[in-house]
C-alpha cells in the first residue's frame, strides 16, 4: 500500500448518528459507535479507526460527530488530537458534514484524496477491504471521479439501498465501473430482479474522492451548501473554526449525500466489492452477521442456558445466568436498566417503539 | 381474642425452608421467607409474624430455622430476643423441628398450646384466619387433639396434600371435624373426585395442639424422636441448649410430621377453611393469587411495557423498563445476576431446573 499511504490520503469516520434501532444497547448518550456489539473487546468505532491505519497516518483521520459525543471519542481513540474531532452544531444529515469535512481538507491540502466511511459497520475481511479501498484511492487520485464501495448482494435484502452499475470496464486494468443509476431500498420482488440481474451493488455508504472533486460536486448541485462552506473556508483550520461552524453550519439544509450530489451527478464510479459488510443496522442484521450454535442461536453472554430455544439473539451480561426456555425466534437484550424481548422478526419495529417509550416513560431509557 | 391472648399460647414459625421452586428469586443464602415475593413493604417471614401478633404476645413466638439464616431472621424480626431463634444444627424435615419446639415449650410451660406454621406462605383474609386460629385454641386447650387447618379446596389443585375428613360435627357448637385420613398429591382425575365430593380440604401445614399433646404423640408414634427430645429436656432454656441440640439434633432422623404423626394418630381433627391461602410454592401459584392485568398478565415491576402479551407472570426490578412482545404463558423473572423466561405451564420444571444449573454453572447462581 505503499502508493496510496501518501500524504495526500484522508479518512473522514461519521460518528455523529444516534442508532436508535439498537435500542436497548445503544442510547441516545451512548450511540452503537461507542460500543463492543460484537463482543470483540472493541467498540465498533476502534475497530474502524484501527481499520484505517493501514491507510494514512494517523493525524490523516477525522472524525465527523457531535459535540456531545466529542468525550466519547477522545475516550476511544486516544490518539486523535483535538484538531482531528469535528463537532457539528446541529443534525444536518451526510452532505452538510461531508462538505464541511470536504472544505477543510482542501485548505489544509488542495490534493487531499479522501475516504468518506462509517463508524459503526462491521467489516469481516480486512484485506479485501484495504484492496478496495487501495484501488478506489487510485482511481480517484487520478480521475475527477466520485466513488462509492458496492457491496455484491448475496441476497435480495429490503433493508439496503442499491446501486445499477455498467458492466463495460471503463478502464482495462482497473475493476472501476461507471454508475448509472441510484435505487431507494426496494420492495422484495425488486430486489429479487436487482439480485439475478448481476448489474446492482449496495450502497455502502462508503466513498472517495479528492476533496477537489466533491467540493466541485457541491458547487454545481448544491450551491447553498457550497456557498455556505466557501464562505468560511479561510476560517478552517484556524482558531475561529468552531465558531464559525457553529454560525453557520445550521444554515445548511438537512439532506443526504445521496441526494444532494450521488442522484445528480454524472461521474459517479463503484468498486463491487465483497469484504463481509454489514451496516449492523439492526438485531436481526447482527444476528445474520453472527456466528450460531447447534440450535441457530447466536449467544452473546458467558451464561446462557437455552433449552429448546432456537433461531434466537440473545445478547446479556457475561456475568448474568440467563435460563430460556421454548423460545422461537425472538430477540432478548439484557442490559443494566432495560429488558427487551421482542419477536426477531418484527424487530423494524424497535425505532417506532423507542417513540412510544419516550412517550410513557420519557426520555430516561433512551 | 381475649380468651385466646393467653400466656399459655405461643406460635412457632418455621422458617429453615430454602424454596428452590422460586429460583432465581430464591437462593439458598436468600431463601423465599425473607423476600417481599408479593411487592407489599414486607418480607414473607415479617407477615407472618405480623399476623401472630394478634394472637399472643411476642415473647410467646419463636422461630425455627437453621443456622445459616439467624442473622436474617433478626433483621426480619428485630423484636424478637436471641431465646426465640431455635436454629436447627441440619436439615431433618418437619417432625424433629416440632418435636424440638414442643419439649422446649412444654419445659417453659406445661400448659402450652401452641401454633405450628409455616414461615413463606400467604394468607389474604386474616380475620377469617384468626378466626380459625383462634377456634382452634380453644378445642386443643380442652381436647387431647392434634388440629390442622384445612384449606376449601376451590379447585383440583395436585399440588397439594389432600384430608379427608368425617363431616359429622363432634361437637355441637364449634367447627372442628373429625379427621379421616390423609392422602398425597393426587393426580388429576383423583383431585377432581375430592373437590366434587366436599369431603376433602388441603393439608396447609397450619398445626395447633397443647405441647404435651403432641409430644405424647411422639412418644407412641415416634419414639426415637421422643427419647432424643425427652434425653435432653432438662438442658433446654438453659444456656447449654443450643449445646445439647447441635450434638443431639442431627440424630434424629428425616421425617416429616405428616408422616410421623398425622398419618398414624387417631386424635386428628381440622377446622375447614377459607382464608385466601397461598403456599406461594411455585411462581404458578403467585400467578394464581395475584391480580391480573386486562390481559391476564402479573406485573410485578413499575415500568413493564407488554405488547400483545398475555397470561404472563413479570417479575422485574421496579427501576428496570422491560419491554415484551409477542408472549403468551411465560414467566420472565429478573433479578441482579439471573434472569429466567420460562413456559409458566412447566415451572414444575424449576426444581429440576436449579439442580442442572448447580451442574453446569456450580452453586454459585443457586
Amino acid at each position: 500500500m505503499n502508493n496510496t499511504k501518501s500524504k495526500n490520503t484522508y479518512v473522514a469516520i461519521m460518528a455523529g448518528g444516534i442508532g436508535s434501532r439498537f435500542w436497548p444497547a445503544s442510547r441516545v448518550d451512548r450511540p452503537k459507535q461507542f460500543l463492543d456489539i460484537l463482543g470483540t473487546g472493541q467498540s465498533l468505532i476502534r475497530s474502524t479507526f484501527e481499520r484505517f491505519l493501514h491507510i494514512c497516518p494517523v493525524e490523516n483521520i477525522f472524525i465527523l460527530t457531535n459535540e456531545a459525543y466529542k468525550e466519547q471519542v477522545k475516550e476511544h481513540l486516544p490518539e486523535l488530537s483535538n484538531e482531528q474531532i469535528l463537532c457539528e452544531p446541529s443534525r444536518n444529515n451526510t452532505a452538510p458534514c461531508i462538505a464541511y469535512v470536504a472544505f477543510k481538507l482542501f485548505q489544509l491540502n488542495p490534493a487531499a484524496n479522501f475516504i468518506v466511511a462509517p463508524s459503526d459497520h462491521i467489516i469481516l475481511n480486512e484485506i479485501a477491504f484495504l484492496g478496495s479501498i487501495e484501488k478506489g484511492l487510485i482511481f480517484t487520485a487520478q480521475n475527477e471521479a466520485l466513488l462509492t464501495l458496492g457491496i455484491q448482494p448475496n441476497r435480495p435484502d429490503t433493508g439496503y439501498g442499491y446501486i445499477k452499475y455498467q458492466k463495460i470496464n471503463p478502464q482495462e486494468d482497473t475493476v472501476v465501473f461507471k454508475v448509472e443509476e441510484f435505487k431507494e431500498k426496494p420492495d422484495l420482488p425488486t430486489a429479487q430482479t436487482y439480485l439475478e440481474s448481476g448489474d446492482y451493488v449496495w450502497n455502502a455508504g462508503i466513498f472517495i474522492w479528492k476533496a477537489s472533486s466533491i467540493i466541485q460536486a457541491f458547487k454545481k448541485y448544491n450551491p447553498v451548501i457550497y456557498d455556505i462552506f466557501q464562505s468560511i473556508s479561510e476560517q478552517l483550520n484556524t482558531s475561529e473554526e468552531q465558531a464559525v461552524i457553529n454560525e453557520k453550519y445550521p444554515n445548511c439544509p438537512s439532506i443526504s449525500i445521496d441526494y444532494a450530489i450521488m442522484e445528480n451527478a454524472h461521474n459517479i464510479f463503484t468498486i463491487p466489492s465483497e469484504f463481509g459488510w454489514s451496516d449492523l443496522g439492526t438485531w436481526a442484521s447482527l444476528y445474520a452477521e453472527s456466528s450460531k450454535d447447534n440450535t441457530e442461536n447466536v449467544l452473546y453472554g458467558e451464561n446462557i442456558v437455552t433449552i429448546d430455544t432456537k433461531d434466537c439473539l440473545i445478547r446479556v451480561p457475561n456475568e448474568k445466568l440467563v435460563v430460556l426456555k421454548d423460545l422461537d425466534n425472538y430477540i432478548v437484550i439484557d442490559e443494566a436498566d432495560v429488558l427487551l424481548i421482542y419477536p426477531k422478526n418484527k424487530e423494524q419495529e424497535i425505532k417506532a417503539l423507542t417513540n412510544q417509550i419516550a412517550q410513557q416513560k420519557g426520555n430516561h431509557f433512551l
